[in-house]
């Protein structure tokens, strides 16, 4: 059964502006100060509930010189953007399982600038995901675990995972179509077993989509009308490869008027368009298409994009090769 | 219900090529014999199931000098592309209500080289159409109704519509939506509709969408999966405005193994990047965005787009005073 209908507001929704963090997947996180600051204030202005400002990833694996500081969002780089963040608007990083210092990089949230730590992870890693989001719950965070790459994990190990996650500290749990390999009816058929475990344990569901075959939205908005209250998207659909669920669309379909689109149709105008003529790649494509509904990482779809190849018959057939 | 899941077969979908009609509008049907039939034997290596070639418009109204020829389709023109066309995919053009010359125009079925006549009406001139169509279907044609604009029209007009057709002549009634307005749940809502007449009169349901919230494809696989069998697609998704669900999606979603992705991923490369590269202009943007939210005709955005302005904002507000 849908929740709600397409005229109704639901209170419980939740929207994420993701820009920073899955689109820093374009840029090596190096957007200016301005890019930031000037998103973040677009976002309050349209109801956004929720800014990621980017991973935190661990300094002893990752080199900060090698990267934007949006891969380590540092409690003081936060800070200088949002001040005390004295808005309705909380603040999200993420922390990949394996690829983050949980146990020194984070502070008890009373004296954190952050309100969400999203804990992603792949379905095996589960056990770890559990323990990390069990000690940020201890430091006073909101939680999630988003495991990511979803199309590829089968039922037995979803139903395991969502039982470790029910019984966890966990706030939200997330349905993330890392590869776009998702169609409305097979997202809708997962998001129904996610919202199951989701009512037993008392969780929310949130999904996070990609454009591999220009569903992103399409799985966002359906996905939400069975029950999702958590959804994810960035300005102009900014993220990795095709991108995800552009934020203009979403912002546009949610019914409760404290969402608006005028804020962000100028940010996009200002920002969103000279970043992309600058020469960030992301977006739809016929090779994302083609990696989308071989159920694959994108990588080699990147790889091509980066290399302005339009070869798509070799294209296919490199990836029937590499089966 | 769903009708059939995602690994199976239904033998009854139809597949139909708009390309060159409705990307047609994006070039005053100038295409190059070359492109033309390069496309027709693509569609038939990929097991299209009917590739239209345009508009058979009326020559009183239109001055034939000033378009290409595929806004006319005359006999000769399709037959010098296809000969006689001996292959499994069969051969339709569209004829609009009062932009056409029927009576005139058409040859009976025996002598003619087209197998189908798509008669596009808004919902006022289902009367016309329903006369045309009858016609039509005197000389031997298959006909559909597509009826335009219906994200307008109200669930009353479409009732008494979709009753009049039940009781004509025509083969298929199509749901189609000009304006890019539906989403998933608005347009399986009305596909239910039209499938509960197709069922108690015995015709088939189309579907054809339009880009304008990135939602062709979703729309259309979704439409199907209740039961709708006949589905546009267009190359590269080309067609007015934000262009149509990208036939390169739907023919690799789709299971039957007479459906192919390859040889039109060779024409992608071949003639619809150049045809892109050249200027001719289609495809979703943000200025799409609005007049689908807005459910309105997508003619400001087309001019929008023209004038290659970024202004988004200031398009919103004219759109808005313009209501």
């Amino acid at each position: 059964m849908r929740k709600g209908n397409l005229m109704s507001v639901r209170h419980d929704i939740r929207v994420l502006d993701a820009t920073i963090r899955d689109g820093g997947l374009c840029n090596n996180f190096e957007f200016s100060d301005e890019f930031v600051s000037e998103l973040y204030k677009t976002n309050i202005k349209c109801g956004v509930d929720y800014m990621e400002f980017g991973y935190r990833a661990s300094r002893n694996l990752f080199n900060e010189n090698e990267h934007g500081k949006w891969k380590f969002c540092k409690e003081e780089d936060v800070r200088a953007i949002v001040g005390d963040n004295n808005t309705d608007m909380k603040i999200s990083v993420m922390a990949d399982v394996d690829r983050c210092d949980y146990k020194t990089d984070f502070i008890p949230k009373k004296d954190s600038i952050i309100d969400m730590v999203r804990v992603a992870c792949y379905i095996h890693q589960i056990p770890s995901a559990v323990e990390i989001i069990n000690y940020l719950n201890g430091l006073g965070y909101e939680t999630t675990c988003n495991i990511m790459a979803i199309s590829q994990a089968n039922f037995n190990q979803i139903d395991e995972a969502l039982k470790m996650l029910g019984e966890s500290k966990v706030d939200v749990i997330y349905l993330v179509d890392s590869y776009g390999a998702l169609v409305p009816e097979s997202a809708v058929e997962l998001a129904k077993k996610y919202l199951e475990y989701g009512e037993k344990y008392g969780k929310q569901i949130g999904f996070h989509g990609h454009n591999n075959q220009k569903l992103a939205y399409a799985n966002t908005i359906e996905t939400l009308s069975y029950g999702v209250s958590f959804v994810d998207a960035t300005a102009m659909s900014m993220g990795r490869g095709a991108g995800n669920c552009a934020m203009e669309l979403l912002l546009g379909f949610l019914k409760n008027p404290k969402y608006s689109t005028y804020s962000l149709l100028r940010f996009i105008e200002k920002y969103m368009i000279p970043l992309k003529e600058s020469g960030v790649q992301w977006g739809y494509a016929p090779q994302y298409m083609l990696t989308g509904q071989l159920n694959r990482h994108p990588e080699e779809a990147i790889r091509f994009t980066e290399q302005n190849r339009t070869d798509y018959t070799e294209f296919y057939k490199e990836l029937l090769d590499n089966f």
